[in-house]
């Protein structure tokens, strides 16, 4: 028998419908012979639908009421979920993440799990109750509710199984698994079937919205095994632990879209180090520098610097990741110019080489580098695979 | 300085305009020098749509899970009337009922509170801020989330008044006081200024809705004064505590509608016992009797007992309620029945008089009692007040 955390998004949980079929999951699981935790985000649409109240009477809602607001969210799929389980005749029980021991420190919006007090969940997995915990959210130290900002319900799932040393940390969500690069902007994708931790992280770091960085870097100083899954389909889907069975010689290509190329010009020079500490340097005059920002950030950068500031264009990012591709770079940068993409810069790291290109070359770019690098008809001829010596 | 607990129903907060209209009441009421203690329903309809949810997973879902869904209702509303107030400069916290350490007993759905916390609530209040807490909520011994059942957020209202000893809790609602009967049936029905908590608990009793019965008794009980009062309108509303100033001859007409009369045949003694414990016997033969039930108690019967018991008609109680009313039962069925409306039978209890008729008979037997006794153009000379000696 082992422990196993799952973690259902808010499109797997989206209609009593979906629950339904998540509860299906849940006790398949559970016939398998195994205890099950399940960390569940607001049902799709209800936090845009908070938030979208909270906004009508603030642009930037007070911080802690935020959270008590966003919060209700999945104390409302926490509840329907364990109703569902119920109703099939499943002993299931719904805590949210204050009952559950969830302790966080007190940064609103973005709080991080410090300790998770696991007694209760404990005590009703050994009556046999498969225990449903509000992802996404904690409490601090004095009672607070808080949430845990971006990709939430991922962290809960993977500190919950942290926590309880569980067997697998089970990632449901709207894709079967980790591909080798994203399947709306490239062909020939393909699912990996394993994926190590140092590379899944710099995936996540580079782009690849399957798995938040985060929650990936927590499984990994944790030594929690991952897996990702489909909600909606059966499946092994992708694995990712310490020491993959096989590893590629290229794992995937990672893309990052909707940058902003900003020109800054009469930024004070305090100004101008706290702005190169964060984002890509590409171009440095006296008066006169560009850096690579967010399209988010650049909105707030406007804000501050006003007309200092101006966007020149959208750009994207494209990371080769992989144990070998330092080697890659220079044929990587003569195959997309053979090709008329202009290149803005490249940067070549332990595991990764990423070049930067105009957002509108993006597509094409990353059909040339993932059939030139990462799906060749070599390393299809070799069943994709190539042996660990 | 006085210490003023309000409650907002559904309604008061069922859109972001009306939360913030709320906010610009509760701010009125601060620059008057008072603390303010806020209890807070769930948006207009947020509590239906979830019940709906539930109910697409099972007619009757699990006791526990129920509340867990439905409480969230509240702390959506409690979280954005607290950035309401703290948008506008106002130093506001929300607080679920579990943080305000509000203990019930663990009868989930219907739960009764036991006790209050107040520490934390005062510890606030003592810095100045208004505290929001969630009505109708509170939390068992274990930490559970509970429910408070019908009028639930009126009873957390009057419960926090008494813990906190405040010196009025203030009942907002969708009207501007206890009027003399209903004014959808009855016409010149009059606000009045006071009622004494003895006869507003009848009145409540008898089907006046405006107020709970429960919250009513636990006001009576703790010595909280009442006052009910427009979200809308400004005005001074309804006093009810333990001696009015002023008492009217007969304080009011209550009417109850949608009850079935009820003819059962052939049920076992036992279980005509448990029938006649809770419900008026109308008709009674060896094998055969009538009881009067609420429409919603009719359709579980029906389901208990199937064939054995069917409704007859649909039947309205209309209630006289006041310290002097027992004399004008004779009186009040010689009008009724001189205007062709069949009584089913009439009751006389300390302090009110109350007569059976046909539902389809309710409005005009209203307008011919109301008229008679309560709004008589004697009263209305008499400025509508007898003063007690």
């Amino acid at each position: 028998m082992a422990l196993i955390v799952q973690k259902y998004g808010g499109t797997s949980v989206g209609s009593i419908e979906r629950i339904q079929s998540v509860s299906e999951r849940i006790i398949s699981t559970q016939q398998q012979g195994h205890n099950v935790v399940v960390a569940v985000s607001a049902m799709a649409g209800e936090t845009n639908r908070l938030m979208n109240l909270a906004n009508q009477i603030s642009e930037v809602p007070e911080p802690r009421e935020l959270d008590m607001l966003l919060s209700a969210g999945e104390q409302v799929s926490i509840a329907l979920l364990a109703m569902s389980l119920t109703q099939k005749g499943i002993k299931a029980i719904s805590l949210t993440a204050d009952q559950a021991g969830i302790q966080t420190n007190a940064v609103f919006n973005d709080a991080t799990i410090e300790y998770i007090e696991t007694d209760l969940i404990t005590k009703w997995l050994n009556k046999g109750y498969v225990v449903i915990v509000a992802g996404f959210q904690g409490r601090d130290r004095i009672g607070n509710i808080t949430t845990l900002g971006r990709g939430g319900s991922d962290t809960t799932a993977v500190a919950l199984a942290a926590a309880l040393n569980a067997d697998e940390c089970q990632i449901f969500t709207d894709v079967d698994g980790v591909y080798s690069s994203d399947p709306r902007f490239v062909s020939n994708t393909r699912r990996l079937k394993e994926v190590s931790f140092s590379d899944m992280h710099v995936l996540a770091k580079s782009g690849a919205k399957v798995l938040q960085e985060h929650s990936v870097t927590h499984a990994w100083n944790s030594s929690v095994t991952l897996r990702v899954l489909s909600s909606f389909d059966d499946g092994e889907g992708t694995l990712i632990c310490e020491n993959p069975k096989e590893v590629l010689a290229v794992t995937g290509l990672a893309l990052k879209q909707d940058l902003f190329l900003v020109e800054c010009e009469g930024i004070s020079a305090k100004e101008q180090r706290e702005l190169y500490k964060q984002y890509k340097v590409l171009d440095e005059r006296c008066d006169c520098f560009q850096i690579v920002v967010p399209k988010a950030t650049f909105l707030q950068l406007k804000l501050a610097f006003n007309t200092k500031i101006r966007n020149i264009s959208s750009l994207s990012i494209l990371t080769l990741v992989g144990d070998n591709v330092e080697g890659m770079a220079e044929s990587a940068c003569n195959q997309l110019m053979a090709n008329s993409i202009d290149i803005y810069q490249y940067d070549i790291e332990p595991k990764s080489v990423s070049v930067i290109v105009n957002q509108a070359d993006l597509q094409r770019a990353a059909e040339i580098l993932h059939k030139t690098f990462v799906i060749t008809e070599q390393s299809q001829d070799n069943n994709l695979m190539i042996a660990v010596s």
